[in-house]
């Protein structure tokens, strides 16, 4: 970015163009295009109904309503906290004493976004190392570029990041004399973006063994986005890697309210380590002083009422379905050409591995072709971090949020016309 | 901030004990305590009516409250967008093209705070600096302290910042060569936090022109804070600064509704420059993707319906109350003892000045029996920038947004006896 406008070093580095609106400035004027590409939530599946039940009941009690139009606190609303908490420890089958953990170790933020960006302005020098998986969720790798941070990748395969890899990863790093620059490992920890591979317990354990062994001269922090932990079409919860940390001082827990009520609400939240508390409250006091209040106390009434849970299992309906949806329909138009992709266990996205030699990346022979068939989707390229692991350039990400299931297969029938033309 | 926790530069520049933290700790087990050092607004007046018709609005029609579940856009929910500037345009009595301006220049934010934090970010390197009032807004001076920036104050008086000392201070700027690192002037310019002064009109278009005629080798941006616009008890509006900045390359105007409406709801917005909008926006894509849309289709359907004018009259009467309340009890209490202050026109402040050599800070005699007889403060030192014109110890600030006007009048008496007892 030019600085005829006298910016900072930090604004310097800033990239203002996003990988979605490039994507979609290609893809303009394309009619009726099925945009596999973003990963939004289904529109039709937002929670009306349930927001105006929690609405009533908080606008039933005059105090409570004067109370949510009201500054909150910077930690955020209490009573949200403390459920938040309630259910992560239901969810992992724990006490709190056993995870040293309490209601003052949570902080509200408005999408676990926040959360990332906060860390990195607490935890990362430019130069500063995190680890990742390879692919990831590529939204974090822009903000990591932008704070001037290294984001390396480990190979991953059906049950999220190999702890071999990693190791060899921080052996590497060690010998280099980098190790004290690697400040954080990011996984998500259920059904990631853009895999949908969900880490299993014993490797769960494992992770959390790996970073604590690690954490010698200075922490190694391992951040656990859980972003799409209720977003389960089958099989039974897993325990957090959260659950692992007895200590509490490793793994900071990031949730959010986003993929699974409402992302116009935007409420997340995160279980910080006791370290982390004060630097995290205090950027976050210049960030914003607290997330909106308002927002809080409805998100607090709808968990409380019951009107998430039941919200939760209907949504787990509506993607199971869309999730067999995508599935027939790449079996049908995919398979036949020798593509192969993951099986969504849960969560919004369809990992795609085409025929080796086939770049899905905007230069390439497929992506032109896949919009002219009518189908947007974000190229596996972009997912990778631009250090260690290289990047599968036959490779893609399909989300099947939004579209409905005929459109799904609308746009997987183009993706499989556009790989017929380009193989 | 210690740094075991393995913190970056950044963090470790952090406060994380704010003030008004530090003076409840003070005050902690005082029984019956008025306190009027919180710049809240009154609970009482929050819009609790209006918000649930608001609310019936949007419900009333399912895509839009549809839409409001969903993600929005960093920049923002355009229809606020646009009647946000219509209502600027129309205020300042102005049409947009001879002030350059468009509804692509507007981003709406959660609280003008953000903003704020945004352009410490894009603009700030460590050792820049900002021209401020003194004395200021003191949460924007710790947020300046934070990034490492340097905030200078300049002597005003009843009509704001001086335009000479500013000029002077510039010129003395530049002969040591430091003019490269002064990056904005920041000002409150109605009714201003914490001496509750009005620029007028002349003043405005005069201190535009400084920053314009200082912006050679670099621009020199002007960062209006029109916080307090709407809370005014008496008298006309005035036009904003950045209805004199007919480029719309100088001024960045900040608006905000959580004065004038609701906090918890937090809606703020800014007006930026061409140049400043890309950097802003990438900026805030990494903070937050842009703030909960949900808040944003509200505050919309609030001003439009016209809810939000109506409530901003009843907010007059009731804090016009509260101000004729407060001067009345100084002139009472205070008056006999040697003790001045600024009539506020409108805002939620009254900056008060006791005889000289009488110390209103922490350490000072006056502050301990200040709160033993039942009243909270700010001391005035706070709100001194630490460089240029030097703290006058003997002020304070006392909020009256949220204390009845029967316990405004409790509050002062008390200040009057702990002055009586500490002269």
């Amino acid at each position: 970015m030019a600085n005829r406008a006298n910016l900072s070093r930090r604004a310097a580095q800033l990239h203002s163009e996003t990988l979605v609106s490039a994507l979609m400035a290609r893809a303009l004027g394309q009619p009726n295009l099925v945009s596999l590409a973003v990963g939004f939530v289904d529109r039709q599946t937002l929670p009306v109904e349930a927001t105006r039940r929690a609405l009533e009941r908080i606008w039933a009690d005059a105090d409570l309503a004067r109370a949510a139009l009201q500054y909150g606190t910077t930690p955020g609303h209490r009573p949200l906290c403390e459920v938040l908490l309630d259910r992560m420890l239901s969810a992992d089958r724990r006490a709190a004493a056993e995870m040293n953990v309490s209601v003052d170790d949570l902080v509200l933020m408005p999408g676990s976004n926040q959360l990332l960006f906060l860390l990195g302005d607490i935890l990362l020098d430019p130069g500063d190392i995190v680890i990742c998986a390879a692919p990831t969720y590529y939204v974090y790798l822009g903000a990591l570029r932008n704070l001037g941070a290294r984001a390396i990748g480990i190979e991953s395969d059906a049950q999220g990041m190999i702890p071999e890899a990693i190791e060899g990863q921080l052996a590497r790093l060690r010998a280099a004399g980098e190790l004290d620059r690697v400040k954080a490992i990011y996984l998500t920890s259920y059904f990631d973006n853009p895999r949908a591979v969900t880490i299993p317990a014993d490797r769960r354990a494992r992770l959390v063994e790996i970073a604590k062994r690690w954490s010698q001269a200075h922490p190694l922090y391992l951040i656990e986005d859980a972003a799409y932990r209720e977003l389960r079409y089958g099989g039974e919860d897993l325990p957090s890697l959260r659950s692992f940390d007895a200590e509490g001082d490793t793994v900071i827990y990031a949730g959010t309210f986003s993929k699974s009520y409402s992302p116009g609400i935007r409420v997340g939240w995160a279980v910080l380590p006791a370290a982390l508390r004060g630097p995290v409250l205090a950027e976050k006091g210049n960030v914003d002083f607290g997330s909106p209040h308002f927002n809080q106390v409805l998100m607090a009434e709808v968990v409380r009422s019951g009107l998430f849970d039941r919200h939760v299992r209907e949504l787990r309906d509506q993607y199971g379905a869309k999730t067999d949806a995508i599935l027939a329909a790449a079996e049908e138009y995919l398979r036949p050409l020798g593509v192969d992709w993951v099986r969504p266990g849960g969560g919004l996205y369809l990992w795609v591995t085409l025929p080796e030699g086939l770049d899905a990346g905007l230069d390439g022979p497929l992506f032109d072709r896949a919009v002219s068939e009518g189908v947007l989707y974000v190229p596996g390229q972009y997912c990778y971090p631009p250090e260690g692991r290289p990047a599968a350039r036959n490779t893609l990400r399909l989300s099947f949020g939004v579209a409905s299931p005929e459109r799904l297969r609308q746009g997987v029938a183009a993706l499989g016309r556009a790989v017929r033309q380009a193989g």
